[in-house]
């Protein structure tokens, strides 16, 4: 008998030799019909696989990351199979699951995929998986691999295989199909009923680009059709949602290869977007007793060298710029922290000064190779929401709080319901990976997790996910089409203190270190922007949206009265436009409505002779007419509504 | 008989032979007494050189900067005699007029001349002044006076003799003392009757580090006592006002040699005030029809080569940037207008689209050699309150008489009240300083001109003084104490739209070449705010200045009170701050009198049993009890005075 304790804490008792999917049966044959995988110990297993000691296991289903991790890895299997089948000779490399679905890298020697011939291959996998054949893991030794592969000429596998290290080595196979492979299937092929490939690109072996190019099938699968219809429809809502794209449309920013690659020019609307953002922030942080600074963006090589920056990515960066005489080398200032620990050092303190917490919208720059840039999200030069505390080791704990309290109103004010948590700690194997001392690291890590336990977020740690500098609590936020964001970020730190020397005299009249927090509630102007545009799609708040009202004329006769409408709602501090074209209506509220501005305004004969105007609402439709004033006031009741104070 | 013309356009007849200061005396024997230099057709002469030949002739008082010059130049003459008289076997070198007085380098050989021997040289110089020796210029020949030199030893002298074109040389003889000089004295030493020596300095023999150090003694002098009094209060005064002495005890701003000289970071204090200038500019911008945009503090080297900015300054700026891989290089930003041409270039545009204005406080980075940095008004990092106005050749004219008013506004606001302004035009002999054809030249400073004589305004017009790329206006702002500084500048572009090809569509269906307007009110946030407190002394307008009330209780029994007080000015958006130190009421009325806090509110028994305050102005006193609530609406009334609105 083992006894088999599963994650409720409860503990089983079965024979040895009992598969997992024996015990998911145990508990209900319901439950069973939904387990696709499995671990023990921590170890990702077969459903299938017999266990013969005591130990945890867990079982999952399409619902858990690690089963959709086996549905997509099995997935890649019949793939595979299907490729060989319908294109015999070629040579299979790798294929794992992905975040969202899977791929296998082929060399197909002289032939050349093409799109059109994904079709084709999806049948075949269905053909495949409809045969409900059954993964089971086979042992052999490396020899025996080695033999397998060099026999069939495949050189990548016997690659794969000289360097793993000797002992077993297991295949996996399935109907005719067999290929190396570490594990963790589902129970067979049946299970999978949808299968979409993606598309085809190019990798190198290894991703070395000396190496010879593969061609790569992206593909996704899911146990459902109606599951595949649905992430379809999130592809094509997300292609419309594109920051990219919308930031184009509603002339929010824009690159030119004359500036530079991922360096963003805001155009006047996105500027002024990103005015009310941080004029937000602003209200809130001084409310919470932040004080504004502003630095340069460059800084002295050795200023960097003090913090530790420039050891650890250096070389990796924009390069020095030297000046024609003097021997001064400055850097472009990858992150603000440096420059305000400057400023804490620019005067003496006391306990009683602190904390002191110094903002800045602080823009910096950070190297990307071009192929990593992509619109807002990863530029090369942002600006940071930044702040740093300073503060006693005793205030640590309420300055996190208070810092995560700003974080969740910056969150709901924006619509950011759905979030998680994650505390970013140092993997203790690989010391040389952070810098400071294990004894400030440990105090600063369990002062992390006691804030978020306190403040009962939904968190997770992870290992080694800390900064060089100090352990981190990240928010992932979840957009409205359920993709994950990282946004804020709040980290503490005790290493820039003791190489910038910072110190403040206690009550006991002693020098002491102070410890530092550094924030940022938006991460980024430019990647908040960006989530911002995808999580609405353009429909902004009120508040912050670029046009909150356009007036659109019946016809060129009432440009005077549109244009008194205008004034006076701009006198009201209302950010309105007029659409005075010689256009039908009809196409004035279409567009309108294209480009997402909340309120339309239509003025005719009946409106000027009432002194009113037809309001209509985006995607609402007519509200009815009422007076420009009763309008104003209305627009200022919502945005009332919808922006709460920061309450300290 | 030959025929003079004097500056107001009047010929008059003399015997030729006479002298300017025979002129003089015919015009007037008081006016001639103030008469103490002289230019005949542009050049400097004598006022006891005999005229010849027609031309025109200016008199020079000692209000005229050409008098003061002759002044301290023949000042410089009577220190050098003194030199000679007081440290026998000197060797003097030069000694021309500055700026503000004058200087000689003198060899002392070994001796080391200190600061206390400087009453006894002034001593000597007034003994000398009180001769009444006449000034006399003397022709010799290059031999004969390098003879001369070459017998007394200095060998810088024949050095500059060496130098010259062959020829004749002169000398000015006065008393027994003679100088190698080229003319433009004033008549006799005796004009000269309070002089100061300021200081002594260490000095390169041709300002070349490689040749002998020299010893330079800087000097002043005036034609009345009195004038040298109010000088040296001028000076005290402005030591007092120095923006870097208040800077740092107001706290606005501070530097680290970690970060680098001449890199500014602003303070809390220094940061909210900016902010309250560049929302100040902002407010009156967008009344203009100004945008605001955002653009990157790097370019490719490529975009300035396009502009010609790195042509003209490449090689004496901060250096190229160049990146781990990709072969790109990029550059600090030096200026913001090829980004707003990029900008302007993202999209096309009607010429029913223009003006368009785009406005950017934007960061620029130049480097300036160290010892060159001063401050807030010489720095390599500095934020423009920069706009760039894109319009058709038809709308110069009035665009640029708008941002005249627009610089009169900010001006007036700010309390400058009094300025001039100088247009900047080609040196016509030096093609070669500037780009772009000359048509375009000739038409971008007709318009300069023809915007501010419409104006009314008080200029001059410079030769030389353009920038590379088009004529300019320049602001050039008197202080409380006299002293001029250079503030906004308008500058008209032609060229930078033919290297960006910019394009308008015109009403004719073709594509036309906007005109481009740079412009900077404030010139720099940086050396604006460094005037503004050389110019207040630290007494901002209320509307700006840091902290606008301190709270002052008579003892600690009062702090609830005070703290009340407060809460209640905070919440009427009034920056006031609580002195609940264990002080005496005095002292804390002399330390708020110091800060230069404009009001301050006394709290003791008596208020808080009333609900009132005490209310004490800096600089004026006492203005009774009121409410808080009173005194807070005297504030908003007093700034609501002092703030007017920008009509455009």
């Amino acid at each position: 008998m083992i006894a088999i304790t599963l994650p409720d804490g409860s503990v089983k008792h079965f024979d040895a030799g009992v598969t997992p999917m024996d015990v998911a049966k145990s508990i209900s044959e319901g439950f069973a019909r939904n387990v696709i995988s499995a671990s023990f110990n921590d170890v990702t297993i077969e459903t299938s696989t017999a266990l013969t000691e005591d130990g945890n296991l867990v079982l999952y289903t399409w619902n858990d990351d690690e089963g959709k991790k086996a549905f997509w890895h099995s997935s890649a299997h019949i793939l595979a199979q299907a490729l060989e089948q319908l294109y015999p000779g070629i040579k299979l490399t790798i294929g794992p699951a992905i975040e969202n679905g899977f791929y296998y890298d082929v060399d197909f020697g002289d032939k050349t995929l093409l799109e059109k011939d994904l079709k084709e291959i999806e049948e075949q996998m269905l053909k495949i998986a409809r045969g409900k054949h059954e993964f089971s893991m086979r042992e052999s030794s490396k020899q025996d691999a080695l033999d397998h592969y060099k026999k069939e000429g495949n050189e990548y596998k016997v690659e794969l295989i000289e360097n793993l290290e000797d002992g077993t080595i297991t295949f996996c196979d399935h109907d005719t199909f067999t290929d190396l492979c570490r594990g963790g299937h589902i129970p067979n092929t049946g299970i999978v009923k949808a299968i979409k490939l993606m598309n085809i690109a190019g990798a190198y072996w290894r991703g070395d680009e000396k190496n010879k190019q593969l061609t790569r099938i992206y593909g996704i699968s899911f146990p459902k059709q109606k599951d595949l219809t649905e992430y379809l429809e999130l592809l094509e809502e997300a292609k419309k949602r594109d920051h990219r794209k919308l930031g184009r449309e509603f002339e929010l920013f824009t690159f030119s290869q004359r500036v530079g690659q991922g360096l963003p020019l805001w155009l006047p609307k996105g500027a002024a977007l990103r005015e009310r953002l941080e004029n937000f922030l602003k209200k809130a942080q001084k409310k919470a007793g932040y004080e504004m600074v502003i630095t340069p963006h460059i800084g002295q090589k050795e200023l960097y060298e003090t913090s530790g920056h420039y050891e650890k990515y250096g070389a990796d960066s924009f390069q020095p710029i030297t000046t024609p005489s003097e021997g001064e080398v400055f850097l472009l200032k990858p992150m603000n922290c440096p420059h305000h620990c400057e400023i804490y050092n620019s005067k003496p303190w006391s306990y009683k000064d602190l904390p002191k917490r110094f903002a800045e919208f602080g823009t910096v720059y950070r190297y990307e190779q071009s192929g990593e840039l992509h619109g807002l999200t990863r530029v090369r030069g942002f600006t940071q929401d930044d702040a740093h505390i300073f503060c006693t080791p005793d205030q640590l704990d309420e300055e996190f709080k208070k810092v995560i309290d700003l974080v969740l109103y910056v969150f709901g004010s924006l619509g950011f319901d759905n979030f998680t948590t994650q505390v970013s700690i140092r993997d203790p194997k690989k010391p040389e990976k952070y810098i400071g001392n294990v004894e400030l690291w440990e105090k600063a890590e369990a002062a992390i997790i006691s804030a978020v336990k306190d403040k009962g977020l939904d968190y997770v740690v992870e290992e080694g996910e800390a900064a060089f500098y100090g352990p981190k609590l990240d928010f992932m936020v979840k957009d409205a089409l359920g993709r994950s964001w990282q946004l804020g970020t709040i980290q503490v730190d005790y290493t820039l203190p003791e190489r910038f020397e910072l110190e403040y005299k206690g009550s006991d009249n002693e020098m002491h270190r102070p410890v530092m927090i550094h924030r940022a509630p938006f991460g980024s102007m430019e990647r908040f922007v960006a989530i911002l545009l995808e999580h609405t799609g353009g429909n902004f708040p009120l508040w912050l949206t670029p046009e909150q009202v356009t007036i659109l004329s019946l016809s060129e006769k009432y440009e005077k009265y549109a244009q008194k409408v205008l004034n006076l709602l701009e006198n009201d501090e209302i950010r309105a436009l007029v659409d005075n074209r010689n256009e039908t209506i009809g196409k004035k509220i279409r567009e309108a409505e294209m480009n997402k501005i909340p309120y339309m305004l239509i003025v005719g004969e009946q409106e000027e002779k009432d002194g009113t105007v037809s309001v209509r609402k985006h995607g609402e439709g007519d509200l009815g007419a009422m007076t420009p004033e009763a309008f104003a006031e209305l627009i200022h009741e919502k945005i009332k509504k919808e922006s709460k104070e920061f309450n300290v």
